[in-house]
C-alpha cells in the first residue's frame, strides 16, 4: 500500500508496530558495515597467486630488470594491457603506483598549478578561484579532491543517461572558471548508471565550448566490473575526442584495484600524447619511478584482456548475489510503497537509494543505533551537503551474504519508520 | 711526480703520449657507465625471495588483510622496523608508497603550498620566493625538487664534518626566507662525508634561530650502508632536536631502495607527531593508503633490524670490492700528482672526484668519447652549475668489477690528458 493511502489512526499503528521492531533490532547488539566499496576477503583470495608468480625471474619482456630503478612511464607490457582496458593507444597511457585516486589528485594539483600544456595554462592564473562541474550523487574522494586544492563545486543532477547535459553546456558556455568535470562514466558511482553514447559524444564536445584548458576526469574505475549478462556498453570517450579534436581535454584514469588487490595493484592514467609529456615531465621531478616488479606480478598473472574478463566473472559470481539480495529486501520492504527509490546498476560497487526528502540523515542514525554502519548521508554530494537530505549509498560487496540479509531488515525498517514519523508530523 | 714539477718539453711529451693511449681507448668502442647510485643486478638477488614469501599468508600482525584498502600510515611492524632503522620513535613515521625522493618532494611541496602546521604557515605566504640552503657537492634530485617548486637555493661548502655550519647558521640568521636545508647527513651524496656529532648539534639548533617554520629534510638514505669495519656513526638528529625544543624542524626520510629492491621497496618519512599529523591529513585527500601487500612481504623478509644489518653484510661483500677497484686505479693513476682529489668514504654509493679548476666538462667529455659514461659535470650543483667546473660523481655499484677494470684507465687518462693540455695552455 502506498504510504499516502494510510489516514492518521493507521499511521499511528504502523508507527508503533515499527518501533517495536526496531527496538528488537536495536536490542540484538549488531555489528554491521555497509559502508565503503571495499573487495570480500572471498574476492581478494581470487588473486592470492600474485605473490610467488614471478618465480626468481625479475625480467620484463624488453629484458629490464623490474627490481632495479627507471621507467617512469610504467612497463610496455602493463601500459599495453592498461591501454586494452581503457581503449587507448599505449603511448597515451602510464602505469604509475597503486591508486588512481592518487593520479587524478597529481594531474588536477598539476592543471591548477604547472598548467596541464606549460606554465602559461595554469589554472591559478586565471585570477579567480577556478570551478568543477560535480554530477551528483557523485563519488566522495573526487570532492575531497576539489576541497582540498580550493576548487569551487557546481552540482549537475545525473540523470539515467549520465550527467544533464544541457545544463552541463550552458554552465560552461557561461563561466569560463569552469575548468573541468568529474566523471564515472560506467556504473556510476554512486548511482549505477552507464553515460549514453549520446553523453559521451557531447562530453567530448565540452572542450570545443571550453577551450583548451578544460579537462574531464574520467574515471573510468568500473570499466570491467559487469554483474550482468547483458553489461552496460560504455562509449569510447578518446576516440569521440579524437573525432572531435579534443583529445587533449580528457583524463581517463583506472586501476587494478579491484581487479586484484584493493591499493596493492597497479593505476593509469591516459592522457593526449602531449599531455602525457608535459605530465610525465613534472612527475620526474618527485619519482624515479614506478614499482615495476608489482606490474610484472600483474602482468603474468592477469595475462591478457580475455583473460582478465574471465577472471572478472570470478569478482561477478561473488558479488551479484550480495547485490541480488539487497535488492530483494529492498523490493520486499518498499516496493510500491512511495517512500523511497533505488537504483539496480549493472555492474559497479554500490547502490544508490532515496529517502524522501529530509530523511536520509535520520535513516542513517536509525540504522547505525541498530548497530549498521553507512556512509554517512550527504557523502555523496560536494561538501557533504545533500539540499534534499535523501541520498544513501549502500555498498554490499564486503559484508558476507549473511550479515547483509541480517542488515537490510535493520535498514528497510529504518527507512519505513523515519518516513512514517515524517508523515506523521506533516499530518 | 708532481704535475708542477715538469717543464713545457716534458709536458709535450707527455701529452703526445697520453694522447696516444687515449686514442687506443676511443678505437677500442667501449660502452660503459659509471652515472648512476643504481644497485647491482648480485644485489639485486640477494632479494628475490621476497616474492612469494607470503605463501598465501595475507595477514598483519593484528590481523589486518594487507590485501583491502585502507591503512593511510602504513602497517604497525613496517612503521616499528622503520622506526628503529632511523632512530625514531614508531608514532613519529610513515610507511607510505617505494620512494622516499617522493615523500620527499610531497613534505617541501606541503610545507609551500598549505603549510606544516596549518594554512598559516605555507611558505607561499612570505611575499617573496623562499631558499633553501643546499651544501655542495650534493644530490642532483634534490636540486630538482626546488627548481620544480620554484624554491631559490643557495649553496654552503661541506667539509669533513659536514656542511660548513659557521656560515650555515649566519646565512639564516640573516634571511627569514631561508625555510630549509638539504641534507645526507651519513655517507653523503655524492662526497661520501659523515655529519660529525657537533654539526648534528647544530643543525638541530637552527629552528632555534630560523623559527618554528624552518625545516631540514634529512635525507638518511645510506642509513644501514656500510662499506668498513669501522663505519661511521652519525648522531641521533630527532634526539638532538627533542634535547632543544626543535623537533619540529626535521623531516627524516628513508627507503629499503638499496636494502631490497630499487624503487620498489618500503619508503619511510618520519616527522615529529604534530607535524605527521598535518601531514597525514594532508595525504589523506591523495591516497586511501600504501601498498601494505609490498611492507607485509618487506616486514616477513627483513625481519628485525638484526637481521637487516646481517643483509647489508652481503650488499657489502659485493660492492667494497668495486669500490676499491676504483680507488686503485685512482690512487695508482692519480696520487701525488696534483692534478685531483677524491674521497674514500666508508659507506654509501659515491666517489665524489674532483679535477682542477675548469676541468670537469672535458673529463666528462673525453671520457664519454671514448665509452665511459660519466653523471653530467654540474650535475652536483644547484642549476647544475658547479662555479669551479671540477665535481665529477663516480658511482661504482652498477657495473661488473671487469668493467670497471676497463672503464676506469680510460677516465684516469681523460683526467691525466685534460690536466697535462690544461697546463700547457697555462705556460
Amino acid at each position: 500500500m502506498e504510504l499516502t493511502a494510510y489516514n492518521k489512526e493507521q499511521l499511528i499503528a504502523l508507527e508503533q508496530e515499527l518501533a517495536q521492531v526496531y527496538a528488537g533490532y536495536r536490542q540484538a547488539g549488531l555489528n554491521l558495515d555497509l559502508t565503503r566499496g571495499k573487495p570480500g576477503g572471498d574476492q581478494l583470495d581470487l588473486s592470492n597467486a600474485l605473490d610467488g608468480i614471478l618465480q626468481g625471474n625479475y625480467r620484463a619482456a624488453d629484458g629490464t630488470d623490474v627490481r632495479n630503478y627507471g621507467g617512469l612511464e610504467g612497463l610496455p607490457e602493463m601500459r599495453a594491457l592498461g591501454a586494452e582496458i581503457l581503449g587507448v593507444k599505449p603511448s597515451e597511457i602510464i602505469a604509475a603506483g597503486s591508486s588512481s585516486l592518487t593520479l587524478m589528485y597529481q594531474y588536477v594539483q598539476f592543471c591548477l598549478w604547472y598548467g596541464a600544456q606549460g606554465h602559461g595554462t595554469a589554472w591559478k592564473n586565471e585570477g579567480e578561484a577556478i570551478k568543477f562541474l560535480c554530477p551528483v550523487p557523485g563519488y566522495d574522494r573526487h570532492f575531497t579532491i576539489c576541497e582540498d586544492l580550493g576548487i569551487e563545486m557546481l552540482t549537475v543532477p545525473m540523470t539515467a543517461d549520465g550527467p544533464d547535459m544541457d545544463l552541463v553546456e550552458s554552465l560552461v558556455k557561461a563561466d569560463p572558471l569552469i575548468k573541468g568535470i568529474w566523471c564515472v562514466p560506467k556504473y556510476s558511482n554512486p548511482s549505477g548508471e552507464t553515460y549514453s553514447d549520446a553523453v559521451v559524444t557531447r562530453m567530448a564536445g565540452l572542450g570545443r565550448i571550453a577551450g583548451p584548458n578544460f579537462r574531464i576526469m574520467w574515471d573510468n574505475a568500473y570499466v570491467v566490473h559487469d554483474l550482468d549478462d547483458a553489461p552496460a556498453v560504455l562509449a569510447n570517450i578518446m576516440d569521440a575526442c579524437r573525432a572531435q579534436g579534443t583529445e587533449h581535454s580528457v583524463c581517463i584514469t583506472g586501476s587494478t584495484s579491484k581487479i586484484t588487490f584493493a591499493g596493492a595493484g597497479v593505476a593509469f592514467a591516459c592522457l593526449s600524447e602531449s599531455n602525457l609529456k608535459h605530465f610525465k615531465a613534472w612527475m620526474s621531478a618527485m619519482t624515479i619511478g614506478p614499482d615495476k616488479v608489482n606490474q610484472l606480478r600483474h602482468i603474468r598473472f592477469l595475462g591478457t584482456l580475455e583473460a582478465l574478463h574471465a577472471h572478472m566473472q570470478k569478482h561477478r559470481a561473488l558479488i551479484q548475489p550480495k547485490f541480488e539480495l539487497v535488492f530483494k529486501h529492498l523490493r520486499a520492504g518498499l516496493s510500491g510503497k512511495g517512500m523511497a527509490s533505488w537504483t539496480e546498476p549493472k555492474g559497479g560497487y554500490f547502490i544508490s537509494f532515496d529517502t524522501l526528502p529530509g530523511l536520509a540523515r535520520e535513516v542513517v542514525r536509525l540504522t547505525g543505533e541498530a548497530g549498521v554502519k553507512l556512509t554517512p548521508a550527504g557523502s555523496t554530494f560536494p561538501y557533504k551537503k545533500d539540499p534534499q537530505d535523501s541520498n544513501i549509498r549502500l555498498a554490499p560487496t564486503f559484508p558476507k551474504l549473511a550479515e547483509i540479509d541480517q542488515a537490510m531488515p535493520v535498514f528497510v525498517t529504518a527507512v519505513q519508520l523515519a518516513t512514517v514519523r515524517q508523515r506523521l508530523q506533516q499530518l
